[in-house]
């Protein structure tokens, strides 16, 4: 009886940790690397939020329309803007996108709830790997423009985004939130987007000289890669308690090395889950 | 009787004008200049907070403490830490500084309001051109870790600062509000502190290889450079027009671009007061 218990008890913290894994694999199939200048980007996507986003985005990758185009709008703490400036290069996919800015409130427990009531939405927390935002009044929920994320750039038709994105660089311009279509965000490299060359502010960022403008190399889907050439990626789960205890630690500054504990209030964008690599071989240098 | 009513008319609007200008201009005895690989950063000083580590950062820098340091912690999105790793380099100013928190409530007018309730602080606002908190219970103002924002590095001794400093790279990192003593924030140049080399955040950001760490080449008081040298800038007026108009459409988001218009509220890391330069001429390079 007392074995069977503790047989009982094992497999049941063998089910607990298979629950609050610390870590998952993003799965290459939904990663697009950018190979800049100074090196790969990653960039995990969001098609839980984004669906059709994220298929133009990935059959444009495909297709290559990326490869050559440049960040021509580049605002230092804001974004980092890349695509086709011109608006002339030819395509079979690049039809004006419908806004994926919200979805309904997810029922599936997929968001783990941080901040209730925040400052710039009703609620934040993670989706997916994602900051994210929720209205249970008009029973939304979004991503948040942190640091990182990459949304598609649009005019002022909010069905108007088509091929160009941008990376937030800056603080959170969280004012963007529920009125771009957020689909994904860089999990490794953002390094390299920092090293673009920037614009004047004065002229909305936009490099008007080409041979200023960093370049995109070329773009690739993850699982179209050679497995060397792969990032081996893994991304804090936001369920797992490696995750909480930040979340409480956090919240409470419990460290000598804080003289004053805070309000206890979290920003999301601050203390998202993070991404690292997980074998620090460096993939080889895609075409 | 009209001409002398038109003319006081004039005579007030002249003095309106004055006392709500919408840019000043930054004293070169109150900003730091930073010689790194890839171009020019300016610092303008907080004596108004931090006068010991405003006085003693200006003598390490004259008497050229910096020159030839590096950036030995750089963590993308959070930091770029520069100074002497080795802790070993001789100075007559690098006495273990008091700490500069905050101070008291200010009495003269000088803090201008910008949310109030705030999140992360009681009040925010914007104090000689630095996003700052406020707290009417404690009677306290501080300076917060927007982006830019450049703060002594220390221990767990808050008396410990001596000639280390940071500057935020990415989302402000809001819990080091009111546990660090900011001394000043760079105005002009942040595209040359994002192009410094990161380090391993596995390794608490360091990178023990020298030759991978970027150099501060040069440090010099603005007013001790002469006059091609320096930098035309000038930096909103938080009091001007200008900004209460930037922070009224941000609260009502009142354009057409905008299909969801937000909270009503502002992170004043996002709408802090710019700065650029008033005349295109980049300065002779510094020795």
């Amino acid at each position: 009886m007392k074995n069977w218990l503790l047989i009982c008890l094992a497999l049941m913290c063998g089910i607990c940790h298979a629950q609050t894994a610390n870590w998952r694999i993003p799965q290459q199939d939904n990663l697009v690397y950018l190979q800049l200048d100074t090196g790969t980007v990653a960039i995990e996507l969001a098609p839980f939020m984004a669906p059709n986003h994220v298929k133009q985005f990935k059959a444009l990758v495909r297709e290559g329309f990326y490869d050559g185009l440049d960040f021509y709008r580049v605002i230092d703490g804001f974004v980092a803007q890349a695509g086709d400036i011109s608006e002339q290069k030819a395509s079979e996919n690049k039809a004006p996108l419908k806004a994926e800015f919200t979805r309904s409130l997810s029922t599936d427990d997929s968001f783990r709830l941080v901040q209730s009531p925040a400052f710039l939405a009703a609620q934040t927390g993670i989706l997916h790997g994602f900051a994210a935002g929720r209205d249970p009044q008009d029973k939304v929920e979004w991503l948040l423009h942190c640091y990182g994320v990459v949304a598609m750039a649009r005019s002022n038709d909010i069905n108007s985004g088509t091929t160009d994105f941008y990376i937030n660089i800056g603080q959170a311009p969280r004012h963007l939130d529920r009125n771009m279509s957020v689909f994904g965000r860089v999990i490794y490299g953002m390094q390299h987007v920092q090293a673009v060359n920037r614009g004047e502010p004065n002229n909305g960022g936009v490099i008007d000289d080409p041979d200023k403008r960093s370049k995109i190399l070329s773009a690739h889907v993850g699982s179209d890669l050679s497995t060397d050439q792969q990032l081996k990626l893994h991304v804090q789960n936001e369920f797992g308690e490696q995750y909480a205890n930040k979340l409480a630690s956090s919240r409470s500054l419990d460290n000598p090395f804080f003289h004053y504990k805070g309000t206890g209030n979290i920003d999301v964008c601050y203390r998202g889950v993070t991404s690292e690599l997980i074998s620090d071989n460096v993939p080889a240098k895609q075409n």
